[in-house]
């Protein structure tokens, strides 16, 4: 997507293929730095340390990491694709797609006889990845753009809340709750975007504001306590989020506050999308509350970072404050489950469907047999 | 309460009767600072600015730039109170607390024959003001002290969560929603307290967490965004929030995000109790959604207010940093409101009981009559 006149991608492969792409998404929406991965291991250090981040990408993440992993192996002649495939996974529990774009590595690396194979091997299916989840969000925009259609053919209007980050910043390219809204800006559908500010981390505030300026779709960054009363005054006439592992039977693990606006959309009688591509279901798990919950450190609430204005001549640049008492503890959950019962409809890759086991299998019947329920 | 070693209240008169004191609440919880504010026009921009803020303190500061409209009387010989009466209405649109102080005062000093006779009424009625405040938010915790004993009879542990600041420093001392905490702190029940740190202010980070801090009360800041999963994990059990308006039939009107705690509550049958003094009940208001909301900057949302970490042997600073993309907007409601159906119970300076026109009456049967309905 645009960035100032350019298009980008937030990952790619170096022109020699022995490093990886990003850009530095804790410098944004302050900076816009490209940064050079050149191992697994400054692969695992930025999916911790949240330089990338959102489902999407850190599957691509995880998918790049694996191939570098094989450069390794040139040197050393050992192959580090099962060792590295688990640092991977680990880095984040909540998130499905790093175990499935691992899961994916090694099953399609298994198939190269030598460690040259599986360096080929290995580079196809981290681009491959990275294809499909351009093409699994864009085709979600498809799908998510007559639902915005027909309530701005109803309405005349169609302001949407989002929460977090599920823009393209939060995948390869489009983004999974944000591609609807490129697609509809495409079509010509005028829409406004509230975008909550996401605490602790600010992806909305930091990011998604940032993705939808440079889009050029108007857009206004709300607190995250401003969903409800937002609703009750009749302002939002959809919620479209994204999900970074949904079970199969339709519970949706997003960022932590999700949960609160889908009770409110349900309240307030506003429908609740959940836009995902497949990559982020997880088919083997029946209850969302059977999936684990990272809990990160409480300095991500003590502290906030942000951008000083100028003074005294001063450069501005990119800081943290404290803003409780020094002695204060702080808990910090990154993700919530909001029950099948509050979404309104999922909007995957294949198109439309109600947060149910019968209608996503409907959709991905190839994932009705031989699953580990 | 407790500032260290020593006790304090919010507001008080100086010694020569002619300034009120106040501790300035936008430097805490980083910087204790205690100012004097000189003429009822200081009060004013106290009130506009947040150094005093919550139901209970602004009405008590209203009460006292009342007494110091009177003396500027001395000098010019002008009954300024009228006037000053609706300057001071006029800081803050949502809390009812601000007006009931200022009509206080007129009928009181409507007494008065003589500029001097109204002085000395003011002065009174202002301390009136401030002692009934105090009176009323210790029986809040006489009474929500009973509900907090019953959860620890039955669970052996307290976790309350809390929104906001509804602390002493939202009042003159002990609180509305805090005061059965530090009541039930001194009958030696052991209470937990999750405090949301209420973006975009801060108020829970900045103030709650610091005076519970001060007063030794185990706690915890969590991000505006986690309560529901706390709730879904049974991990909260009672809320306990203030209120700036309140109708007489129960609808609550209070920081932004509260509705959104409320619902969860409700979801998760967590009781949701209102801790709030008579005063700060409209007895003209039917409808919450009647209540007048504020609309504040949208830099409050933009800017996040902390204090530097040292650096490169400079001290530390209490700054604003930028979390959002300097051209996105921002919209930034103060208050929300939620439906007596999600309260449990109001408590109040007379008892404990639920939110709804006949059994308020019940409590407060003087003004089931001449309300202007």
């Amino acid at each position: 997507m645009k960035v100032g006149a350019n298009s980008y991608k937030t990952i790619w492969l170096s022109e020699d293929e022995k490093s990886v792409k990003i850009i530095d998404q804790t410098k944004l929406p302050h900076e816009f730095v490209v940064q050079s991965l050149n191992c697994p291991f400054q692969i695992e250090k930025a999916i911790k340390d949240m330089q990338v981040r959102g489902a999407g990408l850190i599957g691509a993440a995880a998918g790049y990491g694996m191939y570098l992993a094989t450069l390794l192996s040139e040197k050393e002649n050992y192959d580090y694709l099962p060792y590295i495939g688990k640092v991977l996974t680990a880095t984040r529990p909540t998130a499905i797609n790093l175990k499935w774009a691992v899961d994916k590595q090694l099953k399609a690396t298994s198939g190269g006889r030598t460690l040259e194979e599986k360096r080929k091997i290995a580079k196809e299916t981290a681009n491959q990845i990275a294809y499909e989840d351009v093409e699994n969000c864009r085709n979600i925009g498809k799908h998510g753009l007559s639902l915005i259609k027909k309530i701005y053919d109803e309405k005349g209007k169609v302001n949407i809340l989002t929460h977090c980050n599920a823009g393209w910043l939060a995948f390869v390219d489009y983004g999974s709750a944000t591609s609807p809204i490129y697609a509809a800006k495409k079509a010509g559908i005028p829409v406004f975007v509230y975008v909550s500010e996401t605490r602790p981390r600010n992806q909305g505030a930091n990011l998604t504001a940032w993705e939808l300026g440079e889009e050029l779709i108007p857009h206004a960054v709300i607190s995250d306590n401003a969903g409800g009363y937002l609703m009750q005054q009749k302002l939002i006439d959809m919620v479209i989020v994204g999900s970074d592992r949904t079970t199969y039977t339709g519970d949706v693990t997003n960022k932590i506050g999700t949960y609160l606006k889908a009770l409110a959309a349900k309240e307030n009688e506003v429908p609740f999308y959940v836009a995902l591509p497949s990559s982020s279901i997880d088919w083997n798990l029946k209850f969302g509350k059977e999936v684990p919950i990272e809990e990160r450190g409480g300095d991500e609430i003590k502290f906030v970072k942000g951008m000083t204005e100028p003074k005294n001549g001063k450069p501005r640049e990119i800081i943290n404050v404290r803003i409780t008492p020094n002695s204060s503890r702080a808990i910090n959950y990154a993700f919530d489950v909001t029950p099948r019962d509050l979404v309104t409809k999922l909007i995957t890759e294949r198109g439309i469907c109600d947060a149910n086991e019968k209608e996503i299998l409907k959709l991905f019947p190839e994932k009705n047999d031989g699953r580990n329920r």
